[in-house]
C-alpha cells in the first residue's frame, strides 16, 4: 500500500485568513479602540464575541498549561464543540500553531488550513468549527473562555487525523 | 480644614481573601485539573463562571492596553457593573494592583481592600462589585472578559475618590 503525504503550509496568522474559522483576539490599530481609566488603558473592544448559550449554557474561563509538541509536530486529531466558541489567548509570550477545517459532520480535511499564531495573537473558534487541539511550541499557559454546560451535553466531537499522513511545511 | 490619610494595606492576592469580591483566576494545584490533549495540556477548569446574561447580556473578549500609573499611585474613583462580571488576565508577564470594597449603592471605603495580584493572577470582579479601574504598574496588555450589552444598559456606576486621602501602604 502507498501512501500520499499531504503538506499544510504553515501561515501566518491574520485576521481575514482565519475568519471563515472565527475570530482573531489580537489589539491592532484597525479594531475598535477608545480610552478608558482616566487616560490609563486602551479599550480594544470586542476583538471576539463568545457563543455558549445553546441549551443553557454559561461561559467559564480556564488555563490550559501546555506542554510543547516534539518537532516534527504529528497532527492526531480534529475536533470541534458544536455548542459552543472557544477562545485561546497565549499568556506566556510564546507563538503556537493553529490548524482548521471547514466541514460538517466531517472535517474538510484536504482544505484544512495552518496557521502560525503570535505570542500576542488569540483564536476564538467559532462554534462547531473543526480544529486540532492546542499545538504549543513551548511550554506556556493560555487563557480559554469557553462553554459550561450540562454534564450529558454532547459537546466535543472527534475526528482521527491517524494514517492521513498530514505533514506541515514550514515558511 | 483637615484631612485624615488613610492607610490602605497592600496585600498579596489569593483566592481565600478575593472570595466576597469575586474569583481570582489561577492555574494552581487545588483548583480542579486534569489531563487533555493526548497528555499535552493540563485543564484548570472553570476557574471563572462569566455572569453576563442579565437584560439578554452577551459575553465579550476585549484587551485592555494598560500604561503603569506613576507613583505614589492616587486612588481616584470606584466603579461597578451592576449587570456582569468583569475578568481581567494579565498578558505581559507584569504584577498589578487590585482595589476592591464591598457596598450597595455606595461602596463602604473605610473597608476597601488593596491586593497584589502576581503575573500569573487573574481576576473575576463578580456582577456589582465595586473596584478600582485597571492599577497597572508596567506598561502591559490585559485579556478582559465582561458583558456585551444593549446600547442603553446602565452597566457601570462610579464613585469619586477624590479628597478621600486614601493612600496605599505596600508591604
Amino acid at each position: 500500500m502507498t501512501s500520499t503525504v499531504r503538506l499544510l503550509q504553515v501561515k501566518p496568522l491574520s485576521a481575514e485568513a482565519f475568519k471563515p474559522f472565527g475570530d482573531v483576539i489580537e489589539a491592532t490599530d484597525t479594531a475598535k479602540h477608545f480610552s478608558i481609566n482616566q487616560g490609563y488603558a486602551e479599550r480594544y473592544d470586542r476583538l471576539a464575541q463568545v457563543d455558549a448559550n445553546d441549551l443553557g449554557g454559561q461561559v467559564g474561563i480556564s488555563v490550559f498549561r501546555a506542554k510543547a509538541r516534539p518537532m516534527p509536530i504529528e497532527l492526531s486529531v480534529l475536533e470541534k464543540h458544536p455548542l459552543g466558541s472557544q477562545a485561546f489567548m497565549p499568556m506566556s509570550g510564546h507563538a503556537y500553531l493553529v490548524v482548521v477545517a471547514l466541514g460538517g459532520e466531517k472535517p474538510d480535511t484536504d482544505k484544512a488550513q495552518c496557521f502560525l499564531a503570535s505570542a500576542t495573537q488569540g483564536v476564538n473558534y467559532a462554534k462547531g468549527t473543526w480544529h486540532h487541539p492546542l499545538l504549543a511550541l513551548h511550554d506556556g499557559d493560555f487563557l480559554v473562555v469557553d462553554r459550561s454546560g450540562a454534564k450529558g451535553d454532547m459537546n466535543c466531537v472527534e475526528f482521527s487525523l491517524q494514517g492521513m499522513s498530514l505533514r506541515l511545511l514550514y515558511p
